[in-house]
């Protein structure tokens, strides 16, 4: 069974299934990068122009950041207006504490919010789980009774409440210690082994899905909490806009594989029982932190 | 009790605790860097000079990563070896893949190993957990039965073994295809969320305790698997030593915070319940990644 997991080439495991699996069986001898290659067109869920915060860097950098109207909506809301408003546009990258965020936004704080933002947003960290089209993985988590799915997003689930988990390449609301603080005018994406302690703490609005190598890349802040002492220190952020907001031919198409997919649930098998040469000893588990779903501009089809 | 938890000085506390608590309950009250700060010296192992590295880059940065003889003692002996024939420096980080690890070693994998290593090494990436201190951790964990931890080490224990887990900042042996290919002359250290399928497939030996920021900042390879496509873009690695190596005044001097004292036992269970004005709630578990014990410079007594 090792031998086989390794030894067909692609392109039999293909005619293979095509002849003996037409369903929708897992198909645990492919890798995740050939699930993911192989995966038809039904299988992801394109980024909704008005839910991809393209946000350029001073640096020539551009981050992606697909947003989550379903499980944060007033601060999601909020994003738009900043966004709209082109709030951003001349703010900066004022934090880089290793191991946790990379925190952006107005290194004054003095910066006026637009009148079109709903201040203050109430507290709203987690959401019913019913109506949520929920798919749980199989496997342990260290702080949730469950984890898994829901549509293109990692999800944990207690007690009738779901909320998106604080992995790497998530997006967040900085806030004060007032839980109505945050009005989406600060955001942090994490960078480093999950802070799951966030969770239900602060609002996650998104997950970047391109560019996260080069927040993760940033020269650590000196100061306390990582913050820059200098403000030569600072990256500038040129520019943030909705993808919508942009002209059609400058708009970035990204898809992200959905959940309830036989190319998703493969995918996810794979990553938990990886059973190519190198492997002595699959894991038989998966956390949800190395479970976010596979992202990628969209191919010409 | 919120208010409570966040409103007496640190001061306070103290005198309270010498009056009402002279044993050794946790103080939940506390923050984790108030725990670190009044821990006495009894609380704390150093690092034994022949068991810290000292890895100069290029760069000007100084990376001091502990080793683990206790877990890894074939291949720790090996690392010893190449710091004693020098056969680092002068190699480079070649390899900075995203959400993964940093590499370094030899780029042209042809540099002649040192006679005085033993290989190959035989597979051991796990060790009987039978003759181990072990201090469990009252969380779940993803990956294995428990966790917790054994002097100054994160572990993960199941069916009576016992191994260092692939978490940020550990750092762990390159290896090929074949289990005994893994020399030690070839490390990596974990940048990102903790690569745990990994673990018993790889020889983890040791921790970065110093300058993880500088690895985990570094511009990422934009080859397969984070490899640098131009040579020009390696790091050098200009000296390897391990301190006892060094002449006395230059070698520094680390220390870890202990499993089974007090301290640490307070260190995690707050962390574990973090309640100051920030926390709306606190996460009752800790993950072992975030659970690293405090380790820092060995300060004047």
């Amino acid at each position: 069974m090792r031998m086989n997991s390794v030894a067909l080439p692609l392109a039999a495991l293909l005619a293979f299934q095509a002849a003996a699996q037409p369903a929708a069986a897992p198909a645990p001898a492919r890798s995740s990068a050939e699930i993911v290659a192989a995966a038809p067109a039904s299988a992801w869920a394109r980024v909704p122009d008005d839910a991809l915060l393209v946000m350029d860097l001073a640096n020539g950098a551009t981050v992606l950041i697909a947003l989550a109207p379903d499980f944060a909506p007033a601060h999601v809301r909020n994003i738009r207006a900043l966004a709209m408003a082109r709030w951003w546009d001349g703010t900066s990258i004022n934090r880089v504490q290793d191991n946790y965020v990379v925190q952006w936004g107005d290194a004054t704080e003095k910066k006026p919010l637009p009148p079109t933002l709903k201040l203050p947003v109430a507290m709203a960290y987690e959401r019913p789980l019913a109506g949520l089209d929920f798919r749980p993985m199989p496997y342990r988590d260290v702080f949730a009774r469950q984890v898994g799915h829901v549509g293109t997003w990692p999800v944990a689930v207690e007690g009738g409440a779901a909320w998106l988990p604080h992995c790497y390449g998530m997006v967040g609301v900085g806030r004060n210690e007032a839980p109505d603080t945050g009005s989406g005018a600060e955001l942090y994406a994490v960078i480093g082994q999950a802070p799951r302690h966030l969770d239900r703490n602060i609002a996650v609005v998104g997950r970047v899905v391109e560019g996260m190598e080069h927040l993760a890349a940033l020269p650590r802040g000196t100061g306390a909490l990582g913050f820059y002492e200098q403000p030569a220190q600072r990256i500038g952020v040129t520019r943030v806009r909705l993808a919508a907001d942009l002209p059609a031919k400058e708009r970035p198409a990204v898809e992200i594989m959905r959940a309830g997919t036989p190319d998703l649930d493969a995918w996810l098998t794979t990553r938990a029982n990886r059973k190519d040469s190198f492997f002595i000893r699959p894991a038989g588990a998966l956390d949800i932190c190395n479970a976010l779903p596979p992202a990628r501009r969209v191919p010409a089809r």
